[in-house]
């Protein structure tokens, strides 16, 4: 048995998915790994419902500085902050895990550059796709394989918004409300809708299987905010359905790579992916193709990714 | 750089497939790894085409008491001489790598034992579906979930007679022999087409989702050789599709599991698995549900899986 003192940086949507998995599955954890996952410390703006009151922390050097900490999960979401802990936790030696896209993307080499410096693990499975084990697939099993392409749906709003738009006929203004009004959209949805929230998934995934850091800025980007009916009945009368696609490809040594609306033949997997879903297509020499599908969000879906990153941190150390 | 040996024991459809893999991409895998992986000996009957002279042995010793080779992959196929050299292998503290379902399920307890008395690998990725990474998956980042349910088409050759006798119309004899032609299915088609394969496979899936130990001749099992197009057009008539799934579920505290003929709706991923494919649908209590796809025979994709827990073991080694 291998005791793993674990911070949460962050007490939303994900952070307290986390908390609930190791609370609820901690001696299942245990039994499965040998490793007793303990959440000592919780940061969070404020002492939120939910969050135990012993656990509470506003200021993060009480987390730095506490050297017991293993492991600092951090789910909080914006870029600048969110990176300094992360970088901070990594040079005082702590393993770091995180589903936080929009930082990670912005930032990957610096990060995964601190990581390597300190000799600890920084993990993010669950910053593409969610649930979706798809960086642990090419990190592990496919790793025989070079890859050549990667084509997904990495993003659960829009993937809902265009499936209404479609299936039930709705507007995209009506389709966006209804995403709102189920939790699926921000307030602000403009990091879906416009595809960055896709970028910077792809950005980390052409890094996983190419080994090329491409900046999300840099990537030809179109969302899905300007599509009309017409769109879809142009897809449908090719027996396609439209989704917004983010892919990467390696042709001739030459990384080809975009985020944009595409036809999809219904006899792909991927046009079977609706709703809030994700859908990922790795194509390696040997394997061929691998599809993944699975929960791209959500605090649960998101919240087991993390935890499988801390068992595997758990596991290194 | 680290170096590791592995002998191969079998240069059939799966053998020869790991020996182009290490081979063709021997030094894409040192760059992603640092292992430099050499095949010292391939262990065969007689000296076939495409085995290099200076590799073959016939004598299983000549592996066995070499104590420079490191993993040993067991492709050969059959129970007791497989199983028999596996042990012998870990009992010379030699990891063991195997796509052998009939020989894993068979003796299942015994070998993870031995492998963890004598502290070396046992890793059979290559046994359950190809080249999908689904044991990975449940062995790394799914390990924060309490599994519910599998449900899986987890046999090529019975999912493309299927397929043909569907889509095509094609009667049971012919979609068999056609089959057999393509090299799907072999000359004896009892394993494939009464469910065998598939029992021995599920055997594993619920030793892994829920670790305990059922035998594959205590699953009850139906094949598809009575399987009639009356069958299919009842599944059509329900708006589905008749499969060969292998399905294994824990109701409260207890373990159902069974392998037979199925009407799958056609909204399920697993309707749209056709021909050779394989697919899999795994339940956790956290990530919900998650659905793998890809080709689950053949040289290349098995050879993938196998060289995916070649490099593992190298890792741990």
């Amino acid at each position: 048995m291998k005791k793993i003192n674990v911070a949460i940086l962050g007490f939303g949507t994900v952070g307290s998915g986390v908390y609930k998995i190791l609370t609820d599955n901690k001696l299942h954890i245990l039994g499965r790994t040998g490793l007793d996952l303990n959440v000592t410390k919780i940061f969070n703006r404020s002492l939120k419902k939910g969050l135990p009151e012993e656990l509470y922390v506003n200021d993060f050097n009480m987390i730095l500085q506490d050297d017991e900490i293993d492991v600092v999960v951090e789910v909080l979401g914006g870029i600048e902050a969110a990176t300094e802990y992360m970088l901070q936790a990594m040079n005082r030696k702590k393993s770091v895990v995180s589903a936080n896209k929009a930082a990670i993307a912005a930032n990957l080499k610096e990060l995964t550059e601190t990581a390597l410096n300190n000799n600890v693990n920084f993990l993010y499975e669950a910053s593409v796709a969610g649930g979706i084990p798809i960086l642990t697939s090419i990190r592990e099993n496919l790793l025989g394989n070079q890859f050549r392409r990667v084509m997904g749906i990495l993003n659960g709003t829009t993937n809902y918004i265009l499936t209404k738009m479609n299936e039930e006929n709705m507007s995209y203004d009506d389709a966006l409300k209804m995403a709102q009004q189920l939790g699926f959209a921000e307030a602000d949805p403009t990091a879906d809708v416009e595809g960055i929230d896709v970028a910077n998934k792809l950005s980390i995934l052409i890094y996983e299987l190419f080994g090329e850091i491409v900046k999300p800025e840099n990537i030809e980007r179109e969302g899905i905010s300007n599509v009309s009916k017409e769109d879809l009945k142009r897809a449908e009368s090719h027996d396609s359905v439209l989704k917004l696609i983010g892919e990467g490809s390696l042709k001739n040594g030459e990384l080809i790579y975009s985020v944009g609306l595409r036809e999809i033949p219904k006899s792909s997997p991927l046009a079977k992916v609706s709703g809030e879903l994700n859908g990922v297509i790795l194509e390696g020499d040997m394997v061929g193709e691998v599809f993944l599908t699975g929960k791209g969000a959500g605090s649960l879906p998101t919240g087991s990714a993390v935890v499988g990153d801390i068992i595997l941190c758990g596991k290194n150390i």
